[in-house]
């Protein structure tokens, strides 16, 4: 029998887990639940309801994990530790600062009601902390980095438009790569924020917009892009579309240490992503770990999970003793 | 209180681990087995003793887990079941095509005995497998690439110097730049052997040996050297002490995937090690894997165990609540 999911929340997340449910003969799409009225949300599955919100407590024994497709400023909190109450749930919490208290929430909600709840699954977090977990764990004496990039960052591009005379606009994230090389040849380099990455802008103006005004706050803004090196560039509303649609992410979790009875050897780890769309392998690392959550509750094992507390072998859809003979 | 660790073989291996437990505040290298007279074998770690093979039995109860350094082709097989039946164990067994049988074996005698069996822990395999394994299990719908070096292979190396003229010899495996750069393009290409790396050998000759004929013996060498590119330099004996005494190792494991409801999207994932020690970096990778065995028989748990089968936070010196503080 298959592995019955369902999708809360329909936007690019969700589409993207409905794309990585297809990649996986061992599960099903069986329903989609949304905020909005069902009839004006069609998905790409045919077998695949969309039912509303409201609906989600019939579909208790119908559905064998919940992926919870929203944000986690406002939607996951609550949405999280609520469906765990009825389903196994798998979320891709990343407001990194507040996952010991929403690990707690989900802890306490899916040990009452006997499920599985998997949070922060994804890129960053998620296989990126795997690799800076196992790194520090190998390297005990080293140093660890961490490069976002190339890629679009959401939250500044949305600062960019809110600046006057903007109509549009893209924000790239790009690692330094004279720091990156830095960090690679084992020189444990101490880095400002400024000397790790480079934030490059595609501003369409208004109408009679002042370019060198737009420039000035943009690269002035606090918090967003005071700190770093910023490219502005201006282009036609044309070309954004043409040439900056796509939402591109990855980047790189490096680890340099020492061994050696007097710390003689280094060593570099490294892990590195490049993502043509960012949601979409985000869904597809969330996907693997509803298989996980999928075993996990039918062995029994109860409470809140995370990438650390996951043996891998739950993640594929072979067997131990196939990816013994063929992947170790 | 402290893991009490136990060495078994004293070899390069043998003191990367001891050299591991040292940079790990909660491991206590506490024996050293050797199959020679202890009184010619002399250990870094003033506390540790060093004992015969013969006293194995002794230790049954003063030991937490056995790390045995042996090698993969006659010690292992044997040495890993029978320590399993008095100890938690964990090996680097690396002959991939005979895992499946080393893990029955191990698993019967750890069942047997209570206690855990840890194998083929290392790079590759290792970290490298974990890597292949995580990343299928993501991108289904993908190709795998694994790369080895630049580093030294040691079974070439033997080759070499058995070659009739030279004295001495190192072949470093260097992985071909080009392959490299058109798999992480997401080109997916076929690669042949010649494709993929190149051997490059430094080579001392005896006195008086025809320099063309030993060149014309090695690159013709089946198996070893005649399906890659390879290149011979001849060097004097001080040259080779000096520059070529080291055994640095890496490489890169490379999958390559298709997302988006019509493979539309493509991502690359990469996992990349550059080692200036081979053994130690290994060793580093065991001790870590020796914390899992040490939490794993505490809770009962008993049999042989992959990299697949455990979860990375029993690697971690640090508790889950710090984990998910500080590197989720």
């Amino acid at each position: 029998m298959s592995i019955r999911i369902g999708i809360m929340g329909y936007g690019n997340l969700g589409r993207g887990v409905e794309c990585a449910v297809k990649q996986n003969p061992d599960m099903e799409l069986v329903a989609v639940f949304t905020r909005r009225d069902p009839s004006t949300v069609s998905v790409l599955t045919e077998s695949a309801k969309v039912c509303n919100v409201s609906e989600l407590a019939d579909w208790k024994d119908k559905i064998d994990v919940m992926i919870l497709c929203g944000g986690s400023a406002t939607d996951l909190p609550k949405q999280t530790p609520e469906l765990a109450a009825m389903f196994n749930v798998v979320d891709s919490f990343d407001t990194h600062a507040r996952i010991p208290e929403h690990f707690d929430n989900v802890d306490a909600a899916a040990k009452a009601s006997g499920k599985i709840g998997i949070i922060s699954v994804g890129w960053d977090p998620g296989m990126f902390s795997l690799n800076r977990m196992y790194a520090n764990a190998i390297l005990p004496n080293g140093k660890d980095y961490t490069f976002w990039g190339k890629g679009v960052s959401q939250g500044h591009s949305d600062a960019i438009r809110r600046v006057e005379g903007v109509k549009d606009g893209k924000q790239y994230t790009i690692p330094v790569e004279a720091a990156l090389e830095s960090v690679r040849a084992g020189e444990n380099p101490e880095l400002t924020t400024r000397q790790k990455h480079i934030r490059e802008c595609f501003v369409v103006l208004e109408e009679g917009a002042d370019a060198a005004k737009v420039e000035e706050t943009i690269k002035n803004m606090p918090n967003y892009f005071a700190d770093y090196d910023t490219i502005v560039n201006f282009i036609s509303e044309e070309e954004l579309k043409a040439n900056h649609s796509g939402i591109p992410h990855g980047g790189f979790v490096i680890r340099s240490g020492k061994t050696g009875w007097n710390e003689e050897n280094t060593h570099i780890i490294e892990y590195s992503l490049k993502l043509d769309s960012n949601p979409e392998f985000t869904s597809s690392v969330i996907v693997a770990y509803a298989r996980a959550a999928y075993r996990m509750a039918n062995e029994g094992q109860t409470g809140c999970k995370t990438v650390f507390d996951i043996a891998p072998a739950y993640l594929s859809v072979a067997s131990g003793a196939e990816l013994r003979a063929h992947l170790l």
